[in-house]
């Protein structure tokens, strides 16, 4: 956690992305993740490489309504809101930074955040709307509510959540974590599971939806989801919700 | 008005479609307007040409959540559910039918329209959210919510809009309209104006929204408004706010 060289100010970016047009939030070879895009409009405006630290990585095709990320600037170069305008003047439309606030010289986004806020959408007509086309995880096989809410109330708390997340490469090593509560909202045919933890790991929540949709569909008992608790990554779940229906929604400092 | 033919039943359909991805409702020599896509997926399932009737035409950009139509289809040859699901799968995703209802054999969406109700969604914030690209109107410039109401008001009623219309070639004969309301509504930076009224000129909405707007900026004075409404066409607004931030809400009957 390094604080901000001398002549140099943080910065705390609030950034909202379309992730169907994006590599995710990492870098990648690809130089079309929104992290690349980030660090290229600031290096345009800095002259030099600036890093722009995110909360946390989200894969392709997952939205961010508010994703948080710092980057340390050259001190007083511009006023909050110039910066605003000038980094957006840089970016591809599918990405913009809707805040920036002065940092603490200490802030990190990363190992700061105290937990994060994740919004699952379900559209569960038996049409897929076209205005949410992309943005939502079309499941036209009718949900039973009882279900679903009892899945939420077993999957909630702290657990070791081994059973519902995808290895990158490497065995995890701690993966127990705390989920404060999964709330189900309902408008119509759209369904959103809102899942506020301390944090998730590797597509934890689309395998935590797919698992709840699964049992919510009568197509695997609610004890399954128990046992693949208890087994803590011994036996796995491999229904994993689509990239489109997520949204990291707020970070929690 | 003609009845059903003998052997022939008449559907209701109810239509929701992202306007970006057509040439609008009305068929056209390009072949992609809307009418077109609904025409040639019901001539798949019938075997014949079917004419599809909309209630209303919707320019290219203009989105419709709730667009009916009416077509005359052999009798008993699907039931209601099966109709929705195999017209839909001869459709691009943003395009769907969302209800099939058996209508009156003398039921005409044109003619048996009551009224319509379309909404404008504006973007206010100084950044446009990215999932609002094609959905709203970004405008930045602050509104002054006061003269917006004022506006509303007075542009309510019934009144000879001809001064709040674009001409297609030939000059509009009835230009008289109701306007029941116009609904101002706010979440955040995103402000709706809903149009409830007996019927709309072509781009009236979107001339209305425009002038609307130029006033709460204050770039205009209220009375000009008035002024213009007054002159029955003599005098025109020029003020067309853009497609994508209209949608045909609901029609009346």
């Amino acid at each position: 956690m390094r604080p901000v060289k001398t002549g140099f100010e943080r910065l705390k970016l609030t950034i909202a992305y379309d992730g169907r047009r994006f590599r995710g939030w990492q870098s990648q070879a690809s130089d079309d993740a929104v992290q690349d895009h980030l660090e290229r409009a600031l290096k345009k405006l800095v002259g030099e490489r600036v890093v722009v630290h995110g909360a946390g990585r989200t894969d392709a095709g997952v939205h961010a309504l508010g994703q948080i990320a710092h980057a340390d600037v050259p001190a007083g170069k511009f006023p909050l809101r110039t910066w605003l305008l000038a980094i957006n003047a840089s970016l591809p439309p599918e990405v913009r930074v809707i805040r920036v606030q002065k940092a603490a010289a200490n802030f990190h986004a990363r190992f700061d955040a105290a937990g994060k806020i994740y919004a699952y959408r379900l559209w569960t007509g038996p049409v897929l709307h076209p205005l949410e086309i992309g943005r939502a995880w079309h499941v036209p096989v009718p949900l039973d509510f009882e279900v679903l809410r009892a899945g939420c109330e077993l999957l909630s708390g702290t657990h070791d959540y081994a059973g519902f997340i995808v290895n990158r490469g490497q065995i995890e090593k701690d993966t127990v974590r705390t989920i404060h509560a999964i709330r189900i909202s309902r408008r119509g045919p759209l369904v959103t599971l809102r899942f506020e933890g301390t944090g998730f790991l590797y597509k934890m929540v689309r395998v935590l939806v797919g698992s709840l949709v699964r049992c919510a569909q009568m197509k695997s008992p609610i004890e399954w989801l128990a046992t693949t608790l208890k087994t803590k990554g011994a036996a796995k779940s491999h229904f994993t919700a689509p990239a489109e229906g997520l949204y990291l929604e707020r970070v929690l400092y």
